[in-house]
């Protein structure tokens, strides 16, 4: 067999796809019954009215628009304007195949080979994955204590390591962290400053709590020919599975990235895209939306709050997005038995099986996400679920042993 | 404004979406009807069952697998064994945003910066910009003077050009040229002593037409460890929008695709997935199909005899496919009169412009697919338009002068 290509063998895998697998076979092995925190995605799905409206979409079975249905450009148009209160028309904007086909494309149009993209630390899987397969060089920006931007450091980082584009996400994935209106003006300064990219995740931006508002680098300034906005319907709406998402940015960036688009894969399904205009104009999915994230609120008070009253387990309040990514670094070097066999825990792979097999709880391991010493729960997810896991953390941490 | 990349701007926009503009400004400025035989997809859509498999499809909104529905999978490796008579398990399949997004990840999967991607011309406008966007270098093989692959020259094409990929399309974009059992064989000899890989897009697989059948390369000695087949339900059920596409080939290689997938965008939308199992599984579909691929077999026989009959114009009889690829060049150098001014025609794109302006007939200029003297026309309309058309270019031809 011939060769394949070095960039296909020096992908790092999704960590959640490998964690799949362990998950069912320890089901399976033990009989197991292991609550799953490790979803990225909502626990509900779409409104009816949503749902039904892939029936009408079905008939526009012909290519579309590369750049994505004029509708629901239309429409994302307002919603933007609405949410976070900047004007781009639907020619700024394209629909893609889910934030993921954006991100990887939109590297291919702002990066030659070699060049450095920022990555602000705890970062999303893919981030550095969607660079490398751009060819580009994945560089990691440190957070402070609290998982939040270090910018007392970040415009030097940025300086030393040339930084062409920076990227991160705010409600960030997986520390729930919100950037505040100063650091999105502070990363914005430095941004112009180095006449960079920036690209900004806002895929969480409904789920923040506490009645807080999202607010968008994109809204500081004029960010206009430096700020690219990735978002879409997949968590607000529960559709993660019909793969739609959109770009905004200066115009010559989305003409790029439709341009590529046509050749890369044509852009989204037309019905989903259809969808998806539904969705975001129906008051029944908006109110939906609305309990499902009061929900997650109410779940991340619960878990944050019964994590932090385990020995050896600290965990910032997430301000939004699903996800607690609470610090386990402390329970490295201890030890506990399973079927016969002794582990020690040193790594947050190590914690993450620990509590796999311990606790039947499945979280995934902070490594991928830029820190080892963490785990990333969601809290997409029943209560009941919540409140069970906590109890199996908490039982299986007291058994460990030096 | 901070660059994008040199990738970006030297990537060609393709040829369809900047014709669909000259079009309807054509249409607006002169109130012309045109005949618009530039359609790269079936003019049915699929059938009520499975456009109502969308509705249940649409319930899975959560993340599905990233190689692809199971069940898909499952139904294409049957399609596959009973089309062209080789074995691939569910495994050795995945499922792709339409043949595009296969082919796209399937080059980063396979080729360094640098390597050679040798293919057969005509050849799809897409394939030279997908090896681009994968840093790899296209390289034109000739065919003949029946758009055949030349076979007397390949080998030494392929050697002097160290190529390590080779791509095509049979039943061919654009010309219609079905490869025969005989050219198959000589090509899967020639891949197998060079140690290559060989990528056969077989998306027009249904569309044979005078009873002959389809046979595909995978089938042709072991060529397990060297073919990747891409294929899909978008033509052959009349459902390109709905963007589902997919992969078969070595173990090795499906693995790395779904590991780049996981990161370029999660896979196909998973309602247009499942009502993929439901075409494939109805009668009526499969019927719908087959009057399709008659009645365009019907629009060639008119179409291929009435082109042949104009003085300057002669067209190959396509044995599949739904495309005619007729040569235009010895009409170059005449000229037309329009709207007070004086046109020369020296070029595919000429032609394509002197037939919009005199005949109202939308074709696609050759010089994307790599031949600058034909002019691509699609035969997946009604016969009523296949007719109106040749009238119209008939006339216009006779007014040509020099």
């Amino acid at each position: 067999m011939p060769a394949i290509s070095k960039l296909a063998t020096e992908i790092t895998p999704s960590a959640t796809l490998s964690l799949k697998e362990d998950v069912s076979s320890l089901e399976k092995e033990y009989d197991f019954k292991i609550i799953n925190l490790t979803a990225g995605q909502p626990d509900e799905g779409p409104t009816e009215d949503v749902r039904e409206a892939l029936l009408e979409g079905g008939k526009l079975h012909t290519y579309g628009a590369v750049q994505g249905d004029p509708g629901l450009r239309e429409i994302l148009s307002t919603v933007i304007d609405k949410e976070i209160g900047v004007q781009y028309t639907p020619k700024d904007i394209a629909i893609t195949v889910g934030v993921k086909g954006g991100i990887d494309i939109l590297m291919r149009v702002l990066l030659d080979p070699g060049d450095n993209v920022g990555i602000i630390t705890p970062y999303w899987v893919t981030y550095p994955e969607s660079v490398k397969l751009a060819y580009g060089i994945p560089c990691f920006l440190k957070s402070d204590e609290n998982l939040r931007p270090d910018l007392s450091i970040l415009r030097k980082e940025v300086k030393d390591k040339n930084i062409k584009v920076l990227l991160y996400s705010s409600p960030s994935n997986p520390s729930g962290v919100v950037y505040t209106a100063d650091e999105l003006e502070e990363i914005a300064r430095i941004v112009k400053e180095r006449d960079m990219w920036v690209i900004s995740d806002e895929i969480y931006s409904r789920f923040v709590f506490d009645g807080k508002n999202h607010r968008s680098i994109l809204s500081f300034g004029d960010m206009r020919d430096h700020a690219i906005l990735v978002d879409g319907p997949s968590k607000r709406f529960g559709i993660p599975g019909w793969r739609v998402g959109c770009v905004a940015g200066p115009r010559e960036v989305i003409s790029a990235l439709t341009k590529l688009q046509g050749h890369v894969n044509s852009g989204a399904s037309r019905p989903d895209q259809y969808a998806a205009c539904v969705a975001y104009a129906s008051e029944k999915a908006c109110e939906a939306s609305n309990n499902m994230i009061q929900r997650y609120g109410e779940n991340r008070n619960i878990f944050v709050k019964g994590l932090n009253e385990i020995e050896g387990i600290s965990c910032i309040k997430p301000e939004g997005a699903f996800y607690a990514f609470p610090c386990i670094d402390r329970l490295f070097g201890y030890k506990y038995k399973f079927s016969d066999k002794e582990y020690t825990i040193s790594s947050s792979v190590d914690f993450r099986n620990f509590l796999l097999r311990k606790a039947q709880v499945a979280g995934v391991e902070g490594a991928p996400f830029g820190m080892d010493g963490n785990i990333r729960f969601s809290l997409a997810t029943q209560e009941e679920n919540i409140t069970c896991a906590l109890d199996s953390i908490r039982g299986a941490v007291k058994e460990l042993y030096l």
